[in-house]
């Protein structure tokens, strides 16, 4: 049995899963769900929710946090020392309260109204995301003087969310990374390593970043 | 050097970690932080936020799920197999979203106001709580029939979690888990463990739970 993410036909909050998954080299199936199924499969979604991981020996991993964690620890992309780890899950932690906000501002009703789009991106921006950024920029650059990956001498996990948080607000904000160039450089570097660009070229990676085709 | 635990005078987003500390019989002193210490030491405040952990060993930990799930792995309380520590994980998941939810509500303006708390309370039990909270009394009944801890034989990350934000409830509505027997079972073999009814007795235990002395 291959792993499984049972899951909406989006990139959505398990993308990140889905790139280390792909850097590690580790087949994986995209099973698209109704919603009806996750009241139904009680064995399966456990926690209420999707994503759910249906890992390649059966266990079964729910919410999107711990399936990054698990696919992480598991195939050697969590960091090297207790202390790396820590510093990974920290800069995770950082990229979940981005995405929580990116997810609010792409289900903001006014982000789906064209005249007022560019002003509420700028909004999330100046409230959420700009500061993030500028913390993530200063934190990658305490590494290699943030000329490789956030955490050692390779990608970990952290480097796989940044690179899908910034993918997304590259892409409601080209210019998002005008004065972040050790984070621009790192985006580049990430899709650049062989099998990232091979997933990202794929028929797995889906078009649809959010549930509601926005974004 | 012992563990240190930089951070307000609060309760507040470590509880869960110290609670783990204490259940491991670790020794940890609560370093009480200004808040411009945040800007001036930039070697420990790396994420330029509190709370920040430092182990015994000089590892710096920031962000409150990375400092849970830190020293619940350091000391054996973050579950045994890979799955597991998959659904302590997801578990400390589901806390840490009720956790944003009960700071919101501690911070809205008409919970400071005694005429409306109630009704506010309400609404966030409605919206926020409730589901979760059976969601919890659902999951723990499928391990030793709820009779025990959430994962396992033993106590784990889960429980300490759940303890703590059950407890935040139980204090702004008494009858919070009257109809989660299940729930309201495990708040007291939590608090009835030799280790934990020391710590909660204790001068480390602060009273406040939050920044602004509600809740």
């Amino acid at each position: 049995m291959s792993v499984k993410i049972h899951y909406f036909q989006i990139r959505g909050s398990v993308e990140a899963a889905r790139l280390v998954l792909a850097d590690a080299g580790v087949e994986f199936e995209n099973v698209p769900l109704a919603l009806a199924d996750i009241e139904e499969k009680k064995e399966l979604y456990q926690f209420g929710r999707a994503p759910v991981l249906e890992d390649s020996d059966g266990t079964v991993v729910s919410l999107p946090g711990p399936i990054l964690r698990y696919v992480a620890q598991k195939h050697g992309k969590a960091g090297g020392s207790a202390a790396e780890k820590a510093k990974v899950d920290s800069i995770l932690e950082l990229v979940s309260e981005l995405r929580d906000h990116y997810s609010k501002m792409v289900y903001d009703e006014e982000f789906g109204d064209d005249e007022k789009k560019e002003e509420v991106v700028g909004k999330y921006f100046d409230s959420a995301f700009s500061a993030r950024l500028s913390q993530l920029e200063a934190i990658l650059a305490t590494n290699n003087e943030g000329a490789g990956y956030f955490v050692g001498g390779d990608a970990t996990a952290a480097d796989f969310a940044v690179f899908d948080v910034l993918d997304n607000l590259t892409r409601v904000k080209e210019a998002a990374l005008e004065e972040l160039p050790l984070l621009g450089g790192l985006k580049a570097r990430v899709a650049e390593r062989a099998a990232i660009a091979a997933y990202l070229s794929s028929d797995k990676r889906y078009t649809a970043v959010n549930g509601n085709q926005r974004g």
